[in-house]
Order: structure tokens, then C-alpha cells, then sequence
């Protein structure tokens, strides 16, 4: 009952954040979106920060989702870790697009109300990238590699790719289309040092 | 003479901060170690925080000299590449010595205070990793890339493996062993794809 409750007051702010971002949002108008009255909500979710956690974690949750029915895909291991860096930019500019920040500064992406959400994370796609590194030396496409220390750089290097493609700009290119060419290049390079020849 | 008394508080300040960190030296102590008044300390820079960015950006501008001093040594461009990460990496720790700061987060690592200096710096190494990119074109040791988004890539990725070696902790391994570890496994991804054949 209560999981159901909580729900639905996580579907209601995304809305609002997806709007109008965490700062033009209030507590208020996300009890009368769904109904609830204030005192209600703050039953559930202490503050608004700890409320847009759980929407971003939620967004997470939904990214491990899809990128779990991405492996099941009857397609090559390297097309999967295409499509999973693919997902994974969409996953950052839809939280971005939720709290609407501005971000010039990497400090704008490092918002230490995260860092426990951050760590978690980073070690859920390490998880994901060592099943598809797995499959790629099960089905003969990638060498026998040392799966862990090379799930930990894929991961690693793509962090600082997405960070400098949005706070380093390049001329006529927008943050979105450098952080897809940059983090594409990336995949490609990383594929041909784990494919095997032919 | 306003450059040469710049220079001294420079060093003073550089020896308490990597004795005591930070938050532990006070602008008296700098002053009284050069014999300055405190009045006169002041007048160079307004506050500590101001001083401390001068201390790290000398110390980059140290790093800059060295990797193009690198870049004159007679051996391969491919050894350039692993020379230059590993100056990088001595000092990422050198900077972190100077603050004390304990690194579990990665928003410990991206304080706003040094947004504009880490900006300016990550096209300075851009710039020093596309002149080792060209070498290697010029030297027929690299195949013919789009040099301005490999060195992009390079220099992003290796952000990315350094903040993730300090925050994600590998069991058994410091993070100084996991970064050189992780870095230098980079390389040899990178190298692999640029490399011609032979």
C-alpha cells in the first residue's frame, strides 16, 4: 500500500521537476497534482531534496531496467555496448533535464547531495558492463581480457568523457552531439582493443 | 620586483601547505616565514583562498614546463603518451597533498573554486596531447586520426579514471596503485587503436 503511495507522489515530481526543475517546484504543488495534502507528503518525503532523490534514483532504477533487457537482446556483445552507452547519455540528460541546472562547471555535475546515489551506481554499471564483456568472450567476439579492470576503465573513462563534452565546449557542436561523437569514438577504440581479429 | 616577491610567498606558502593542508596554515604563519609583514601579504593576495589557487596554478604551469620538455626527448611518441599520464598522475597527488583534503567523493574533487583554472588547464593538455598526436602522425609510428577528438578523448578519459580510482576503491589496492593501474591499462587501449601495424 504504502510502496503504491510512494509511487505516485515519485510519478507526480518527475513531472513537476521534468517542468519547471527542482527550484521552480514546491512541495505544495506536487500534494494538490496528486490530491494529498502537504502533511501527507512530508509523511513520506522529509524535504523536497530528499523527494528529487528519489525521482533521480527511480530514473536509475529504470536505466538498470532497460539496459538488463538490452543484454537479453539477441544481438553481438559490441552492438549492446554501443546501445548501453547510447542509453546511458539519455539517462544523464534526462536528470539533467530535472533539476534544470546550468551546467558550465564540472562542480555543476558533482552535487555532493549525490555522492552515495553516484557510487552506487558507478558500481551497478560496472556490474552491467562485466555481463557484456562476459557474453562478448562466452560468444568468441572479444578477447580474454582481465573483464574487471576493463569493466572499471569503460565505465571510469566514460564519466570524464560525459563531464568535459558539457563543460568544454567545442565550436558548432552542441554539448549533446559532442558527448555522442566523443563517447561513440570511445566505444570504437575500446572495441577495437578487446575484439578479436576478423 | 612585484614578480620576485610573488615567487617567494609562492614557495612559503607551497612548503606550509603541503606540510599542514589548507585549512591548517594561516596567512600570519606564511608571513612570518619570509619575514613579511602581514599588511604586506595581504596586499599580494586578498585572502588564503586567493593564495592557494596561486600555489596550484604554479604548480600546473610546473606540470606544463616538464610535458613540453617531454616532448623534445628523443624516444618513441608512444612513450611520450605514457610519460605525460604519468607526470598527470604524480600531480593530481601533489595537488591533493597540498589541500589535505580527505578524497572519498567525487565532489570532493571538483571544488567550484578551481572551475575556471581546471578549464583553462584542460586545454592545455589538450594542446600538449595533440602535439604528441601529431609526432606520432609525423613520425609514422601513429595512423592518421582526427587528432583534435582523440585528444579530446584522451584527456577526457583519463579525468574520468582518475576520479574514479580515488572515490570507487578496488579491495587490496590503494588508489594511487589502482589509478596507475587503470591509467596505464588506458594507454595501452589507446595506443592499440592508433598504433599502424608492426
Amino acid at each position: 500500500m504504502q510502496d503504491s503511495k510512494v509511487k505516485q507522489i515519485i510519478e507526480a515530481a518527475k513531472k513537476r521537476f521534468a517542468h519547471y526543475g527542482l527550484s521552480k517546484t514546491t512541495m505544495n504543488e506536487i500534494a494538490s497534482d496528486i490530491g494529498m495534502s502537504k502533511a501527507s507528503l512530508y509523511y513520506y518525503f522529509v524535504d523536497k531534496e530528499k523527494l528529487f532523490i528519489a525521482v533521480v534514483e527511480n530514473d536509475m532504477q529504470e536505466f538498470v531496467r532497460q539496459a538488463t533487457e538490452l543484454m537479453e537482446r539477441p544481438i553481438e556483445p559490441s552492438s549492446k555496448l554501443k546501445k548501453y552507452v547510447s542509453l546511458r547519455n539519455d539517462l544523464l540528460l534526462q536528470l539533467l533535464n530535472l533539476s534544470k541546472v546550468q551546467v558550465t562547471n564540472a562542480s555543476d555535475l558533482f552535487n555532493p547531495v549525490y555522492d552515495e546515489l553516484r557510487k552506487h551506481f558507478f558500481e551497478q554499471e560496472k556490474q552491467l558492463i562485466t555481463k557484456i564483456l562476459n557474453m562478448g568472450i562466452d560468444e568468441n567476439e572479444f578477447a580474454k581480457i582481465t573483464i574487471d579492470h576493463y569493466a572499471h576503465l569503460f565505465v571510469s573513462s566514460l564519466i570524464g568523457l560525459r563531464v568535459t563534452s558539457l563543460t568544454n565546449p567545442v565550436r558548432d557542436l552542441s554539448a549533446q552531439e559532442l558527448m555522442d561523437r566523443q563517447t561513440n569514438l570511445f566505444v570504437e577504440i575500446f572495441l577495437a582493443s578487446i575484439r578479436k581479429n576478423g
